[in-house]
């Protein structure tokens, strides 16, 4: 494969790409509108090619797609909306949410909606109008550093939640040993501890424990 | 006004936006790449005018940046990052810091570190190449749209941090009033709610009180 042209650290050549298109498979070849789909389509491919990118797959966004994206673990996807994307969207959210990845809408078409339900599914890049194969490359460096952005966001966000709540049940462990056993606050913290590095286990695993004995004390 | 060609909900015409470029200021006019710029320049702000945006200033990047931003108060920022446009990036930093909006940076240059930069920052749209006055308002609307589905992302992450940080004074409220006054968990809760509702406080307010006087009596 040919490196491509202008190879930055964030692109490495041979990202593992998978092109969705919305074109509906019925269609009439000779119409204007269908070649001129296909036309815009094979330019994007070119453009992916040429830029030293690897195309594992060109499917169509059906019913079939969130066991294909399974099955293929594309490094980014890249949607050729051609037609209303609203349905691949949906597919998307179930692709995203088994795991996350860098996706890149191409669209003719500036349709508010359609922009929305983007956003929702966390789409890295929303092109509208913008398919020149030579500005392919840079859309797709930015769409991963941004896909990078939000997922240390992300990561964040669920870190912090996960946080909370075992604060809360570590919290609540205490106040039962506290309770049951007239134990001050640090005292029923330092059991505890003590629990925990006995039995070489995490605070929060001691303290479901306890709970779970104390639902069954009653 | 003009109202804009293709007005969405989304970006609704007179949005007050302030162009940054990042064009020194000596230069000789004569010179071709200057040219070059100043047409580019020219470019951006008439693609603009024309979709219906008020520019309400054009300023270079330099050290007045923040104290203008903080006077002019835009609804949305776009930087003509001509060269590198690394200063005017940590000025927005602060900027961002002191009330966030959209931001939207044209270049020319691919530049990795500059792309990074601009991450950090949380640029909504990050243009390589891009600027054709037709595509303006699709870039601008995609970045209104990526910037409230950032913030909000944002926004729970603080909201988040608070109710676990308010979590944990809330908790050591009730463990002081448990130890102190031989309290089970319930009733120091109760007693934290009463007070709440007597003084009418939040339960976080009671806490820091109360933990307030704890240290007075150590």
């Amino acid at each position: 494969m040919k490196p491509p042209p202008n190879g930055t650290p964030s692109s490495s050549p041979g990202l593992r790409i998978v092109v969705v298109n919305t074109l509906p498979p019925q269609q009439d070849e000779h119409d204007v509108g269908v070649q001129e789909q296909l036309a815009r389509s094979r330019t994007l491919r070119i453009g992916l090619l040429e830029a030293g990118y690897n195309i594992v797959a060109s499917i169509p966004g059906d019913i079939y797609l969130i066991d294909r994206i399974a099955q293929l673990q594309p490094d980014m996807i890249i949607i050729d909306a051609e037609s209303d994307a609203r349905d691949v969207l949906e597919h998307m959210v179930v692709i995203t949410s088994e795991a996350p990845r860098p996706i890149v809408l191409f669209t003719e078409d500036g349709n508010p909606s359609q922009l929305a339900a983007a956003m929702r599914v966390g789409v890295s890049a929303y092109v509208v109008a913008g398919l020149q194969s030579e500005r392919i490359k840079p859309v797709l460096d930015v769409a991963i550093a941004r896909f990078e952005a939000e997922q240390k966001l992300r990561n964040e966000l669920s870190d912090t939640k996960a946080r909370l709540a075992e604060r809360k049940t570590i919290e609540r462990a205490k106040g039962y040993l506290m309770e049951r056993h007239q134990l001050s606050e640090n005292e029923a913290y330092q059991r505890l501890r003590k629990q925990a590095m006995e039995k070489n286990l995490k605070l929060i695993q001691v303290a479901e424990r306890i709970l779970d004995i104390a639902d069954l004390l009653g």
